[in-house]
This record gives structure tokens, sequence and C-alpha cells, in this order.
């Protein structure tokens, strides 16, 4: 039984007007295969690594998470982007609301979970305030060991730690490269327990490797669940990740260049922003065509069904006809809960459930966006589990580099962000970094012309 | 001296290709003024009631705060929308993360705070497994009293809460119209005490009426502030008002379609937010200008410095140049952090702060568009406290109506939502509605076409 299900009605041209015909669906999945084919040879050739994780060994992180399973009441997970990001979701999706809130023994002696991935003091103080250094377990989680932010909060952590426990290497555990950085380096000089991300796996692409897996069985979780997942993306997914790749390539041909990701689900917001840096990161790029520069990509947006409908649903529909829309709808909720009305005014709502509500009122959006044509598909997920998530997961890992890889993008490097960080690390004073200086000072020549 | 500061060189052809001349911008700050003046008429005539809220008496919230303070261990906020996202702002910014994580003595006896918006069982579950009726307070807030989200989850609570408390109404308040609406009803038949969302105080207007203020000042913050704050925008304000709305204006006429908000500090990710559905509700509409439909907005997207340098800067910084950007900079950063290097390699950090670092950084990516000719504007603030919240909230307040009267757009209004709500109450069979069914039965009838 698929667990998954894609229903692509409302692009159509059958109905929404500007939408595909049966012809041109055909068509732009004959370029989606052309996309996957060479991401499938890439994978052939050792790269596009995150397609092989699914088959990976779990053994040796459940050992680890088994061993100091109880031992701590907290974990700070240190990382940014594709370091945090995978963990975030599968927090969000499987772990309850507020579950750092909850007791030692309501989390099944289970750690509470805080990332700390902005170098932001407020944020940081407050998780150092919350734990106590001799119960907290730190995973520091960066793939080329030289991420910045990174290196700053583990460093701040780690002068926490050290100050009051005598051997703090027994409470940190490094995932990263396994042989290159400046992470494997320490994680060698100092004896810290290490995972590797393979060289072939990507940032974005890393939440099925120990970056996301070991959090996850940390804190109770069922990694192999999430893999199988994955895995039925692989086996059996094809059809969708071509359907898909081929809707979005259609519309951002058509000049969309907005694409709205919106679950209806609280669970999954977190996976939304997860999506929101792969197809970003991955697509938002320029290249040159016929000595041509050209600036490719769309915009990826978050948005949460049914909080949005009363903050963009307005611009959704009457706005301009700039996006296509993904809905994830949840067919089962967990522990569904009846409505009992609190006054005659609402007795409409009794005899219905929270989560019925919340489908009702994704058809119902669905149906005010059609008429409106704006085009729009809908995933439905039988329920929320690490299945289900893992396949998500990995349908998107597909559907973003297919779509790269047919526009002749590379989906895996990421250029557009070193001139930034040049910057930041001459102004820092980072050796080796002085040559951006000068221009740095053209170019903050600025600061006295135009400020109110 | 001046608490916000912005910095608008970044959008000035001076500085970047396809930016504004100076003669531009006055130009766009006469429309600006226009669409002031209007707003300033309305206001004349009895509507935008939100600029005269920073002087509204908060005497008797803060009478009300302090009655309930210490009595409670929990508030459950029930609102979506308007009436969620002020709140998630001001605690956001103003409670440190993890607030709920945190015992009755660490939070000065103030209630932890849980915000019921989304109609999603898992949510609310975990909320009230969380909570004990007898120890717990509700605010109920929906300005129309008609909200379905609100009114079904506040059913789930208020059963929870009357199955184990003999006088539930001395836990609860209700905020909403004076006068009109269901929850005005039943507030008045069950004898909540309640407070007034004056009728020309629209939702996503609301946040320094009640709406707001009333759980902030449950939450032992300082609301005087934050209406001082907001007072300062009305009151020095308006140069930054003209300015920034003109910046904005100008860039929606160059076809800049997406508009993205990001400030550099993750106490105002909550900030992005609301203003995401500021913007978007009051500026994303349809409208007929001789004779022909247009489609007028643009859409507003959330990010947070540094994050998101890992997950959407490469895409602004090459992808299409569709975007406007507003960094919002924290001069200061509270009991900022020294970084202490904790290997070789990242010596290059020593003598640095996590606050500085943050700085540092959107200073790079400020830079690094620049290059690139995006538009940039920067706003700056001295530090993040009631004041500045109060202060930014006013600013928008104003800016997005100002844009939409400059453009003959009623900022006020959302008629879009209509539609997918009469569906959705089609569906659960609400008295009324069943006109909407047979559309809807034509619009379903996809169901079985496309789907993999």
């Amino acid at each position: 039984m698929k667990r998954i299900r894609v229903d692509y009605n409302y692009v159509m041209d059958k109905y929404i007007a500007g939408g595909l015909s049966e012809e041109q669906l055909e068509e732009y999945k004959e370029k989606a295969k052309l996309g996957l084919s060479r991401l499938l040879r890439m994978y052939d050739n050792g790269d596009a690594g995150f397609i092989g994780l699914p088959s990976q060994s779990t053994a040796p992180l459940k050992k680890f998470a088994k061993e100091i399973n109880g031992k701590f009441n907290d974990l700070i997970v240190v990382g940014i982007g594709g370091s945090s990001l995978g963990v975030e979701t599968v927090c969000n999706a499987m772990l309850p609301f507020g579950y750092n809130a909850r007791s030692f023994a309501e989390r099944g002696c289970f750690p509470r979970v805080w990332v700390a991935d902005n170098v932001d003091p407020s944020k940081i103080n407050s998780i150092l305030s919350e734990c106590q250094p001799e119960d907290t377990f730190v995973c520091i989680i960066t793939k080329s060991g030289s991420t910045v932010e990174t290196a700053a909060n583990f460093g701040v952590i780690y002068e926490w730690l050290t100050t009051k426990v005598k051997n703090p290497k027994k409470q940190i555990c490094a995932i990263t490269d396994p042989e290159k950085g400046s992470l494997r380096a320490m994680a060698n000089d100092k004896g810290f327990v290490s995972f590797d991300v393979q060289p072939n796996v990507g940032g974005r692409f890393s939440v099925l490797s120990p970056v996301g897996l070991v959090p996850a069985a940390i804190l109770g979780l069922d990694i192999d669940k999430l893999l199988q997942g994955a895995m039925s993306a692989n086996k059996d997914g094809y059809e969708q990740i071509l359907t898909l790749s081929a809707i979005y390539m259609y519309f951002m041909d058509k000049g969309k260049n907005i694409n709205v990701m919106m679950p209806y689900s609280s669970r999954l917001i977190s996976f939304a922003d997860w999506f929101c840096q792969l197809w970003g990161e991955s697509l938002g790029k320029s290249k040159t065509k016929n000595g041509q520069h050209i600036s490719f990509g769309t915009t990826p947006v978050r948005a949460t069904g049914t909080i949005d409908q009363h903050s963009q649903v307005q611009l959704y529909k009457e706005g301009p006809n700039d996006k296509v829309f993904t809905f994830i709808e949840v067919l089962n909720h967990d522990k569904d809960k009846k409505i009992v009305s609190p006054y005659e005014a609402y007795d409409y709502l009794n005899g219905h459930t929270l989560g019925k509500l919340c489908n009702i009122e994704l058809m119902g959006t669905e149906a005010a966006l059609k008429t409106a044509d704006r085009p729009s598909v809908k995933i439905s997920l039988d329920i929320v589990d690490e299945y289900t998530i893992g396949a998500l997961f990995m349908l998107w890992q597909y559907i973003v580099p297919v779509i790269g890889l047919a526009y002749d993008i590379d989906p895996f490097d990421q250029p557009g962000v070193e001139e930034g960080k040049d910057y930041a690390y001459s102004m820092l004073g980072r050796k080796g970094y002085d040559s951006t200086k000068d221009i740095l000072t053209e170019i903050y020549k600025k600061q006295n012309d135009f400020i109110v």
C-alpha cells in the first residue's frame, strides 16, 4: 500500500486555465527523465551519495545511542543549515509539541533537545542557563568542519563544559567528514566519539546520514523506519518524482517564480523550512548560456495550514498568479480530538474533530485557489511517522537535483555564499582574507549617506 | 536619541544598478505622502483605529494581570492569525528561548505560555497533557467572534476545563468586539472577564490592543513600554515611514514581486511572521482599474540571519533579481558572549563575541548582495526590548496601509479568504452554506483523474 499519494489534478488544463495538457506533462516528464538519468549516472560514478543512504548500517548509531541513553537530561545539537534543519524537521514531526517542558520520566528518559544554530547570544545564553554541564550531551555537526557559526557556538559551549566537567570528551560527539576539515582534526586530537558524513553527501542532502540519524537515535526515534520510508521513494517513487519534477519545471518555465510549500499540520512546519533550504540553495544559481549570464531558480516559501489561511491565503487567491502550491495533507491525525461546541453559535462544529476540520479547510483552500486558476498539487500522507517523513525527505532530495540537472544547473554546489563569508572573515581579521578588506572599505564608504 | 535607524544606501542608484535616483525617491515619497494623508484622514473619520492605540489607558489591563499573577502555572492563548501572531512576536522577542521549560520560580511566578493556533490535534493534545485544568488560565481571542479554528480549539479546551474545574469562568478571559459576535455573546452569557477590541481596529492591526497587551501583561512584560515605542513611530517616525514606503513602492513598480524580511536575531523570527501577515493580507488584492482586473501585491518572505545564510543566501545572491531585502540589525545584543576558540583552527574567533559575529555576518551578506545589485535596506535597533518591538510594529502598521492607499487598494479588508471559508462551512454542514455544496461537488469531480 502506498503511504504517500500525489494528487496533481489542479495543475492540469482540464481543471485550471494555464495548466498543463497531458501532452505537455509527458513532454516535461521526458525532461525530468533526462535529469533523473543524469542523477543516477552521478550516483554510479560515486557522487550524489544521498541515494545510497537508506541502505547504510544503523547498528553502530543505535549502539551508541543506547550507551548514552538515560545518562543525560539534555542534548545540545550544534549545527546550522543542512546540519540543523533535518534534525529540527524530525523533532518537530515526531516529538510532542512542548517536548522540552516535559519531565525526564514523561520523556521516557530521553534528553531534552536544544538546537544551537544561530550565533545569537540570547539563544545560547538561554540554552546554557537551562542545562547543567554534567548532565548534557553535545553533538557538533559540520560536514566541512569550517562552519563559522558552529565553531563559535561550540567554542562557547565547550568552554562552559570544560570549566565544570573533568572529562568533557565523554559528553561530546562530532559528525563530520571522515578525513578532512578542522572538526575531524579536533575530534581526533581531543578523542571525541565521531560519526562520518561521506564526502559525496552534501550538507543539505545529509539528513539521512548520521547528521540526522544520530540525534534522532539519541532522542529515541526509529531511525530504521526513517530509512525504510526513504527507501520506498528509491524503489517505488520514480513516478511521483518524475511527475512532480515535470510540474514544477513547467511552471518555472511559465515564469511562476514562487514555490509555496504548505503542509496542513503544525508537525510539518520544519519540513517546509528544510524544503526551502534544499530548493533555494540547490536551484538558485547563476549560469552562463550562449555567452549570456542567466539567473536561474525560483523562491521557496513556507506556509502552514490552517494558520496561514489567516495570513497568506488572501494574497494567494487575489494577488499575482506567480506561484505554484504544494499542499501536504495528513489523512489520519494521531489521537484526533472530538470538538464539543462551547456555545450554541458554534454548534455546527459538534460531531467533527480537529483533524477533520483541518483537512476540510485544506479542501476549501484548494478549491478556492482552483477557481482562481492558481495551480496546486496535494501530497497526502496516511499518517505522520518516521516512515512518511523519511519518504518525504527522499522524494524532494530526488526532485530538486532532477530539476537542476535537467536545466544544466549543478544542484550540489553553493558558490554564491562564498563572497559574503570572505567579507565576514576579513572583518574578523582571519589570516588569508586581507585581500577583501579594500573591497569592503570601498563598499562601506556609504555609511553616512542615506540614513533616516 | 533615535532607537531605530534606517539605512537605505543600498537601494540608491549611487550604489546599485537599478536603484533609485534621489529624484525618484522624492517622487515616490510624494506618492507615499498621498497614502499617508489618506490614512490620517481615515483615522480622523474614525477608521484605522490602530493609530490611536498607543494612547490607550493600560491601567485596567495591568490591574487584571496583577490579580491573576502567581495563581496559574500555564496560560493558553487561543487565537489564530492576527489574534496569535502578535502575542508570538512579543513572546519570541522578550521571553528567553525555551521559556516553557523553566520552573515557576525561574519564570518569576509568571505562567508558561502556549498558543493554541492551529486545529492540529497533535498540538492541542500536547498542550493539554502538559497543563493541569485547575492551574491554567485561558485567553480566547477573536475579534469577529466567528473564527472557526479558535471556536474549535476553545471548544476542546473548555470541555477539558469544565470536567475538572467547578467555576471555569474564573480562569477565562475573552478578547473580542465590545458588542458584536458570538464570542461577545458567549462571554456575556457565561460571565467571562472580557476586554474589547475596538471595531475600527482590524485583526492584523490589533497587536497593540488588548489582543497583544493582555497576554503580554499576564506574562510580566512592560506593556507601557511597548506603547511608548509605538508612540515614537507616531511622533517621530514619519520620515522613516515615508522613505521605506517609497522604496518598497518603487521596487513593486519595477516588478520585484518578493519582499524579504530578514532579521539577524533569533528573537525576531516571529516578528518576520507577523510582518508577513500584515504585508500579504493587506496588499495582496485584486482591483479593477479602467475596467481591467488587476492582481496587486508582492509576496512577503521571512528569513533569519545568520541561519538562512546557509539556506537562502545562495538564491538571493545568484538567483533571479526579483526581491527587495529588509535586514534588521541588533546593535547591542543582551549579555553578549565572548567566543573562546575550542581548537587552533578556530583561533581567528578569539576576542570576538557571538553578537559581534552575527552583525559582521550581516555586513558580509549586505555587501555580497550589494555587489550583485540586489537592493536592501537595513533597520538597526539599539537593543531588543518592548520599546523597539512596539516601534517596529507601528512602523510597519503605517507603511503597509500607506502603500495600499497610495495605490487605491483597501489595506484593511480580506475578501479573498471568504470563498475557502464558505466551502469549509458547507463541508461542515453549517446551516446557510448549502448553496456552495453544488459548486464544491463540481470542483471535486476531479479526485480520480490525476493521481500517482
